[in-house]
């Protein structure tokens, strides 16, 4: 189910889900580290583009990383064992079929997962059952409908709108992050804080500029271009105007606003 | 100029304003305040609702608080005599007409005005000129595009819409929080720092449920049903579901973000 990642699993795509990674890192995973002999296990762990932040923060908990493609997890093991990280094990698996026994573990992290699932309430149930009661799960997602700029621009929506729109065809949600609360209320967990994080980058922050919005954001919509114009669902004069109009969001007097959410929350 | 105020004048608007400046203090002014002896210029007061935090905050400070609207000066008045301040002088006055010697003040302040401005570049070229070499300006906007919610509703975002046009039909701009960067920049001001301020809603935090969403957000959208209607843009069924369904984003599920943005410059 859900094996149809809309960004694809190209060199570029994975360039750029690494870019994303080391921009963000301080925004959305500062917070995030687990004590010594903490078992974790991170779901859907991709190229390793988060992996190597959460296990170089927490040296002294052991990791678990699953993903449901085998590439990604040769690239992840690749990226761990360049950081130098040993507390990490990988395992190719899919989130709804998985063979551990009941609370085995005290955490769970999921980040940029739920997005791509057709049933992401289901995915935090059966998370939820692998977690100790005492346990707790973080939850990092973004969401597509966030984002706005200056100056505004009629075919830039459109083009953010298919990739949503792609998304959506694929089973997933590019607008879950905000919906991160009822989702997990809705799973059963407790104490649920949900905080955003919202990346506002001005030409004042050139890394955010070059890292997120050119590399990241508009690289990503970049991305589907050809799938969305194949698909009929833009013409595709307006799809490169929206692109061009993306992009004269990083000049001088350009501004750009995409926000995450992080959720942490508990099971009791 | 710019004498029509899209929100209106009435009792629950001044009552709204109240709210909305409680529940939002910390979030956008815990970060301000000026040194004993500063000269600092509030540029549209409006019926008090910041000059009380912002006077109270730098009581060795003096603020000379304008506003064009008599009325609301009177207002201002009451209030800050109400929270025991004496450092406050009130002055009803034009922005683009003031009698003030250039370099009169150390800083300038100016929070909800902007957005009601229809030439906002000229308003901070004006009061660039006020402030003396070394001072700075604080700017505070919100930005009615930075809405978003869960669930998602389309009659909703009509809603928010009307308010957006009747705001630009009034010469406004309700969308210029994301562009604060960009109109001090073209104003000539240096160092300019601009950070966001989301504020987000779920069911945990109930002062916001009720203090934003409801009664600042929500509120402020329904205090624009008639003359939306009048005006031909909004059918009555679907303005009045819009308002609905923005009261259901905060039931035990829902979710309401809406950003603020603080910009921080300086005159070198």
């Amino acid at each position: 189910m859900d094996r149809v990642y809309v960004h694809g699993y190209d060199t570029r795509e994975n360039r750029r889900l690494r870019d994303q990674a080391n921009t963000l890192v301080e925004l959305l995973h500062s917070d995030t580290s687990y004590r010594a002999g903490s078992r974790v296990l991170e779901a859907g762990c991709g190229v390793g583009a988060q992996t190597v932040t959460l296990a170089g923060n927490s040296p002294n908990a052991t990791f678990t990383s699953i993903d449901i493609s085998e590439d990604s997890i040769a690239d992840a093991k690749k990226a761990v064992e360049f950081a130098g990280l040993s507390n990490v094990q990988f395992l190719q698996a899919d989130i709804f079929d998985l063979n551990f026994e009941p609370e085995s573990f005290d955490h769970v992290f999921v980040c940029h997962v739920l997005e791509h699932l057709s049933r992401p309430d289901k995915a935090l149930a059966i998370l939820k059952r692998l977690i100790k009661v005492g346990g707790t799960i973080t939850v990092i997602e973004g969401d597509h409908g966030s984002t706005y700029f200056y100056p505004d621009s009629e075919p830039a929506h459109t083009a953010i709108q298919c990739l949503v729109e792609l998304q959506k065809r694929a089973g997933g949600n590019a607008l879950i992050g905000r919906e991160l609360y009822p989702l997990l209320r809705k799973a059963g967990f407790n104490s649920i804080h949900v905080s955003p994080r919202m990346v506002y980058v001005d030409s004042s922050k050139r890394d955010l500029v070059e890292g997120f919005t050119k590399n990241t954001f508009t690289a990503m919509i970049e991305g589907i271009r050809d799938t969305a114009i194949k698909a009929g669902m833009v013409d595709q004069i307006v799809f490169d105007k929206g692109i061009q109009d993306l992009y004269r969001t990083t000049e001088a007097d350009g501004v750009f606003c995409y926000s995450f959410f992080k959720a942490f929350a508990a099971k009791s």
